[in-house]
């Protein structure tokens, strides 16, 4: 068995896998739900600035909850201690989260502290949609247009998750994800989710200083890669640019061209190591 | 700053923190949260049987939802893997979480996957209880009885969580919590949260085999420590035996008699190490 049949062996045990969040029906609502590790020597450095890690922790959890249009409601940290990292670390570890955390309104409400080798964090956000409102990534149609949020490729200490953006495009788009691992990658499984092709044929907003490979391949962008119906068009959002890339198309589900040419999904994934 | 203090501050900076869940009011209901660690060479070892392992890493938070008396609803597995766990031994510890959560209607949704130097678990588990159902353990009253379920100081591979006792007890019991790392520390933190004094004046259920200062101080024991009006007897539950072990008396919060000579709280301490 390798890796990534262990993953989908692991997707076949529970429930609401595959989105960026677990969608929980309760009520009147949808509880969304995502949990990242974030750990030493894999995610971050110990010599990295420790508040903006902690803003980082977070800001992939948040950045989940955004691509699937809800309102972040709570978050919990587990942290495993090691050795080098001192009270006044994990102080400011929690100030970076906390500050993003109140940003977007929500809520530090728990957690679980212990000690290892290494650092290891886990970051479980809640938050929540009305219900069948929240954004997918498995209901792309062919013919929608292909849009993403920002500037791609270039590498933030502090990126932003798209929170409000998720929200305003309820009702809007018509699936919805966010760019952790990367375009190429991410696009690749938002078409597959949603059974059609991809057509990149406008060019990408790549950051000042970036390389298209960067644009296309690098993670931890937390921009928001989403589709829509062909004739909307999206003015910047409180200033940041929505820029459409290209269209959705029929064909082998997963595939994608850039320019005419075969893509192929090359960004981070965790178990290509 | 001490580690101790370390806690008080990271409790400081969230809300909710201080039960064995934290209580999210929503909507007509309560949710309830617990995240619990589950890490190699702290918590388990990587020679044990990982049936058990799983069953042990969910028992953990589903015994913290039994201790507020809520029903378990969904849990959340992220998994840092080691070069040593293979495919099989991933299988086999999903299939120990997977029996355990049946049986009390936990369901897996989701979690996160990644490779680190050594196993390292996070499980969170959600619940939910009627608003303001939940039991605490800030609520125990002077005169209440002290009780427990089952026998302590027993190391067993598969604990059970009590989570039909914790339903059970909702309304009867003042105030609950689960044992997990010791009657006389856990006793201690319940009588401290409720600003009262303890005194164990009748035998302990003794696990056959342990010692005295086994069933005081061993943990993971997993049974419910709980408070209830003096006049209330209860009798075994589904063949469970609940005895009272002694009464809630005024005093310094926290301080606490064994047959008539103080007691200190000497259970595992996360942080005392």
């Amino acid at each position: 068995m390798t890796e990534l049949q262990l993953v989908d062996w692991i997707r076949k045990q529970g429930t609401g896998i595959g989105d960026d969040c677990a969608i929980l029906p309760f009520g009147k609502v949808e509880l969304l739900v995502t949990t990242d590790m974030f750990l030493e020597d894999i995610h971050f450095q110990a010599s990295e600035d420790a508040v903006s890690l902690g803003h980082r922790a977070l800001a992939r959890g948040l950045s989940d909850i955004a691509a699937m249009s809800g309102k972040p409601r709570w978050y919990f940290v587990s942290l495993a201690l090691a050795e080098w990292s001192k009270p006044a670390w994990v102080k400011r570890f929690y100030q970076g989260m906390r500050r993003l955390g109140d940003k977007h309104g929500a809520e530090l409400a728990g957690g679980d502290l212990s000690h290892t080798g290494k650092v290891a964090a886990d970051i479980m956000v809640i938050g929540e949609a009305p219900r069948s409102k929240a954004l997918r990534r498995s209901t792309a149609r062919v013919g929608d247009g292909i849009w993403v949020s920002g500037v791609l490729g270039g590498q933030q200490a502090k990126p932003e998750p798209r929170v409000e953006l998720g929200l305003a495009l309820r009702g809007k788009a018509t699936a919805c994800m966010d760019l952790s691992d990367g375009l190429s990658i991410d696009l690749h499984r938002l078409c597959k989710e949603s059974a059609v092709a991809a057509v990149i044929d406008r060019p990408l907003p790549v950051a000042p200083g970036a390389t298209l490979d960067e644009a296309l391949n690098r993670g931890e962008d937390y921009e928001l890669l989403f589709t829509s119906a062909a004739r909307r068009e999206f003015r910047p959002f409180r200033g940041l640019p929505l820029t459409r890339i290209g269209t959705i198309v029929e064909g082998r589900a997963g595939a994608m061209t850039l320019f005419g040419t075969a893509l192929k999904p090359g960004g981070y994934d965790h178990f290509a190591r």
